[in-house]
């Protein structure tokens, strides 16, 4: 059976008569049937292979067994059939020449900073692997008092604050968590730190959590999260090459001038080098909430311990290879459906980014073999395997920065995975893909309970409701929402920088354990604690695959603006009960300092001066925004009720209006983020931030510009509204 | 000038014309000249030297130095004027022969069962201590497969009965906290545990509370908690002689037949001694919320750890010793207001009892210098020292049931204390006091922050407060809610048994530490973390002493039913919501249970059987509790309009009123417990049960018992308002 036979009787499914469900299927039974041959390329046995190989050697950007990666998935393309190349950027990646971490008083204290060989994972002994440290640290030896900051949120300075502590000429020590680790040396650089030390605390994924490597799954005392601390809520990718791609020639900024970057040294560590840093601390006993899980008590500082931190680093311009393979579309081979995953790691990167990576290979196979069998898609297929995500998600966004123009012609999806996992279905995007999301959700089976993915999800939603009353509203629901996207991965640019609508796919919760960014993110961990048996690896190559394959055939781009509308108009009264909860809030605060009630209340053995008032909370205009949403409600609702308007121009409007939701200056300091609904929290890092240029200047109170930016978003919605009506 | 100028001048000030505060204040003016007089005798210094030398050596019941404390306060009371005796009950007290607590597989360790003296600690190494050890645990000498049961509440059980673990025929070990201790081994009991082991979490009161002793307050790792786990929430006082006092020829139930003593051994333990015991378990990893701060990951156990626990006793008949004082009224002599606190302690007890006993004595010794100058007041003053509160408010309970109906005649008021400390004013008892307990705590300065002790204590309940809606609320109220009373002191027999309106003061929230019932409860402790300058020991004797005279002095004694009216009629809302929100939930967990959600989402790793359904909750029948309350507000309000009727008869009827809301029969399954509105939770221990009745019915489920409660309750109201009405 041919292509075009396929394809004519999927047209003819589709006209009136048909069931909805059918009728919202691209291809109605037809494309089911494809599916199900697509399903049975798939191979769990085959997934485990793939991560073993591709994780059996160190492979970080840069190194050569990096370049070797690229090079084995280019060939693992090629042999599907697919066009394939290695698409290559020179991008800045610093790696460590110097590393140095001592106690200097009251006890003196090295820090290993190394995580040793274990004989139950065979790859933890090998040559080659990055040792234990922070990418975009700034170069420093510096020694000073050692303060403790929790997790080094905002927050917690504004209780060191009340108890009278300053960081400034002091190095902090802060816990992994809570915040993206980027976040706490910015943070702490903002307050005047000379240097910041980010330790893993066994109560968050130690010994706390549960049984640690290799007993159990969590981190043992030796285990180091790795991880990039350049500040991508500035920009990501080349930091040397903000909105142009990193080709050879490309115009590069000073190192020492880009402003995502760090002007302190930072460093991660073990709880094992943690401890005695900790344990030499006195001054006040940290707040309860601030307490790990280390066995003495957690104290802030007096002063009287110091530390020397000194770090150097390589500051090399290294080749980031992308591996982009495509498959041509039979009919409209300008319509591009992406989809996407990481290849380099910070080690093995069993977990993160190989399990992602060989669902991607997998379903590429799968394709290939539907491909020779005479399948071809409608629209054209990108596979994408990126380099440098570790370190700022270089490969990605310098391959989206170069081709921005081509891109925001042509792409119809990008579809993101990264490391994957045992448990449940979570997808989070565009919100106008809600229902598709949805679709493809309900028909595929979860490998350990043979019900939907989605109704399992939506099970886990419900149980999870804290309130009988939310159980039951979850309960009742027939979709399932899908999250927001922030930032830690591969969909940024897509997304957030250009307006490509993009989903994000993976499983877990259920998979937990302490192995992120560590040698022991192995495949001796992975198949024991991850995916055993590599079931999950296969369902999410269903779920990514029957998403590419139904966007890629659909007569009807399965774009569902009604879900966008409710979704944004879901965020506009968050908005609006935010900033009334603050005024309430703000007032009943400053009632009880100007009445003195911190002080009558402060334990006088604690010395905590009381919180500083704050600015009454003004009365914001939120109409433009209310109105713009009523005009979108009225025009999203009249687009649902017609269908089946075809054509590339059709489809071209469709898939361009999420661009209308850019706003060309971008977010206020941040301008390479253009989306106005969707990005990383200046402050969160990988947590999303919705309407962030309204949100954040409500929760960081500045007023004049949350005004400002309800005009701008408003004027987004307008946009993307008569873009619609002119469909 | 003599008490009867006085006394006919605060009558005269009592009449119409005067402000509404000082009509509202016994006596008036005067009253607060007394209460100035009254202070001026108070003596930080002396009440150091009262808590130092009465905590010198330990003294527990039936001690050699118990009987001399005794001695020695009856010589104080004396010496200050009082007539004073001592007052002894014969009750059973059991003391350890032999404790064996020992790690039998899969490696072997011996528990150390032993606080080490401390050089910074002048009275920890001291001889006659008693050892660590649970009184009222029975003689036992098991072995068996161990399992943590976190703090040992029914739900937790229900979560073991989830995994799958039953404790039939095990020993189990439990944390300290959230219940009271005799709680633990009782739920154990009743789940077929055939022993308990209960041990402090460093998580709790130990290194991550805080600085340890004796660098800090917080328990090391050798302090152990004793205690009684006589199941008091059926009745406290001797076992043997429930209803009656324990005197040398009271008819004596056979011990193996007290219904509130346990059938399995008991040991409280360390947390060093825990350590190897809990690491040995391996089997489910504990759920989060079960974990403390021991350094390893919590297990419940599979079995394989086994512990051997041998426990002997000697279970003597012991002399109770009370000291009773009393300085008569000089015009209502049968008018008792009677004030107590406990002497008898687990070792030194310096914070529990003597803090609280030093401003009692210290009452006692200024009210002996006003007498001295002239001064006798109107009603007649008993303050009473107890003994043997420590194994189950003997000396107290034997005293109220020995004296029932003279007390049931003559008793104004109880006005208990216990261990004292720094901080916040705490005051809980019968809400027709609230009104008093506001007047006098509004004339009291706290030491630390020169406001009254009730405004510091209302900007504490504000800040506490977990919404800014809430604290707005409690901001605004004028008035501070007293709590009510459970159980864990003297005034349970006074109030519970016999309906004599009584209250309980103390200061803490500042003076947190891990030393409660160990050696390390010593006079070093107290002075240097407890009170510190014994300030507070002051301000208790003037809570405490303006209380005691105000009601003693009163021409129109100052209950106030419109606070206890209003009380009750939120105890009464809150009962509706229980019931309508476990109506709510309980149907949502089954509908969550029919559809297998609990199924779907369980990790099929973890094993956890989905819950069990639970029947409907049905619509009960409030109606006759609000009838009979729409009838007490009328009452009350009518009550609260009139002033100024006075003489003994209306007096009696006025303290008598709390004796209307007993219930002859007692609770459902304790009748010894007799007050409808308040009780201690039969499985909360001390914590206390609001129309206890209706309540526990409500929560255990049992739906025919709830609404024959809610007749008994508003029964008992009904006969209430008719006694008011018959004012």
């Amino acid at each position: 059976m041919t292509n075009h036979y396929i394809r004519l009787l999927a047209l003819a499914l589709c006209w009136p008569g048909i069931t909805q469900a059918q009728e919202r299927l691209p291809g109605g039974n037809q494309q089911r049937q494809l599916e199900q041959r697509f399903d049975k390329q798939l191979s769990s046995t085959h997934i485990g292979e793939t991560i073993q190989s591709l994780s059996s050697q160190p492979h970080h950007i840069g190194s050569a067994r990096g370049k070797a990666v690229a090079e084995d998935i280019l060939q693992r393309f090629k042999s599907y059939g697919w066009d394939a190349e290695i698409v290559t950027y020179q991008v800045l990646f610093p790696t460590p020449k110097e590393r140095v971490l001592e106690l200097k008083s009251p006890t003196t204290n090295k820090a290993l900073l190394k995580e040793p060989a274990l004989k139950e994972d065979a790859t933890s002994g090998q040559a080659g692997q990055l040792p234990t440290y922070n990418a975009w640290s700034a170069d420093g030896d510096v020694e000073g008092p050692l303060v403790f900051v929790n997790y080094g949120l905002p927050d917690d300075y504004e209780y060191l604050e009340r108890a009278g502590i300053s960081v400034k000429g002091k190095i902090v020590i802060a816990k992994y968590g809570r915040s993206w680790r980027g976040s706490k040396p910015k943070v702490a650089q903002e307050h005047g730190a000379i240097g910041c030390i980010i330790y893993s605390d066994p109560k968050d994924d130690g010994y706390y959590a549960g049984d640690v490597y290799p007993k159990g799954a969590f981190k043992n005392e030796y285990g180091v999260q790795r991880g990039s601390v350049m500040d991508i809520v500035i920009y990501p990718g080349d930091p040397l090459t903000p909105n142009i791609g990193a080709t050879v020639n490309a115009q590069r900024l000073d190192r020492l001038q880009a402003p995502n970057l760090l002007k302190i040294p930072v460093l991660p560590i073990s709880y094992h080098d943690a401890a005695p840093l900790l344990k030499s601390l006195e001054g006040p006993v940290a707040p309860e909430e601030w307490r790990g899980a280390l066995p003495f008590t957690y104290h802030i500082g007096n002063g009287k311990a110091t530390v020397h931190l000194k770090l150097q680093f390589d500051w090399q311009i290294r080749p980031c290879h992308n591996v982009i393979a495509k498959l041509k579309g039979s009919e409209l081979p300008d319509q591009w459906v992406i989809r996407g995953n990481h290849h380099d790691a910070w080690v093995n990167g069993a977990a993160d980014p190989i399990s992602g990576l060989a669902a991607l290979l997998e379903e590429a196979k799968a394709i290939g073999a539907l491909h020779r069998e005479g399948y071809t898609p409608r629209r054209t297929l990108v596979y994408c395997a990126w380099d440098g995500e570790e370190p700022g998600l270089l490969g990605s966004t310098e391959w989206v920065e170069d081709h921005a123009a081509e891109l925001q012609e042509k792409a119809v999806l990008y579809l993101n995975t990264d490391n994957n996992g045992r448990g449940f279905f979570n997808a989070s995007g565009s919100h106008a893909l809600e229902t598709l999301v949805n679709d493809v959700a309900r028909d595929i089976t979860d490998p350990q309970t043979n019900v939907s993915i989605l109704t399992r999800k939506q099970a886990s939603d419900a149980l999870k409701a804290p309130t009988a009353k939310l159980k039951k509203e979850r309960l009742a629901k027939k979709n399932l929402a899908i999250g927001a996207m922030g930032s830690g991965s591969d969909y940024s640019s897509f997304l957030q920088h250009l307006g490509i609508p993009s989903l994000d796919y993976g499983f877990g919760g259920e998979d937990a354990g302490g192995e992120y960014h560590s040698i022991y993110d192995s495949y001796d961990d992975y198949h024991r604690f991850k995916d055993p048996g590599f079931q999950y690896g296969v369902t999410l190559s269903e779920a990514a695959g029957h998403t590419v394959l139904r966007v890629a055939d659909a007569v009807n781009l399965p774009f569902d603006f009604r879900r966008l509308y409710e979704t944004v108009n879901g965020y506009v009264n968050e908005l609006a009960e935010l900033a009334a909860g603050m005024r309430e809030s703000t007032a009943i605060e400053n009632q009880l300092i100007q009445e003195q009630k911190y002080q009558l209340v402060t334990d006088t053995a604690r010395h905590l001066l009381q919180p500083s008032p704050k600015a009454e909370v003004p009365y914001l205009d939120f109409s433009t925004l209310q109105n713009a949403l009523v005009a979108l409600d009225t025009t999203t609702q009249t687009l649902s009720s017609r269908k089946n308007h075809t054509g590339a121009a059709y489809d071209k409007a469709l898939y361009q209006a999420e661009q209308q939701l850019l706003y060309g200056n971008g977010l206020p300091a941040r301008s390479w983020y253009k989306h106005t609904l969707y990005a990383p929290g200046f402050y969160t890092g990988y947590g999303v931030k919705t309407i962030p240029g309204v949100r954040e200047a409500i929760e960081q109170r500045r007023w004049t510009e949350a005004q400002e930016q309800i005009a701008v978003v408003a004027a987004a919605i307008n946009r993307l509204t008569v873009h619609l009506n002119g469909l």
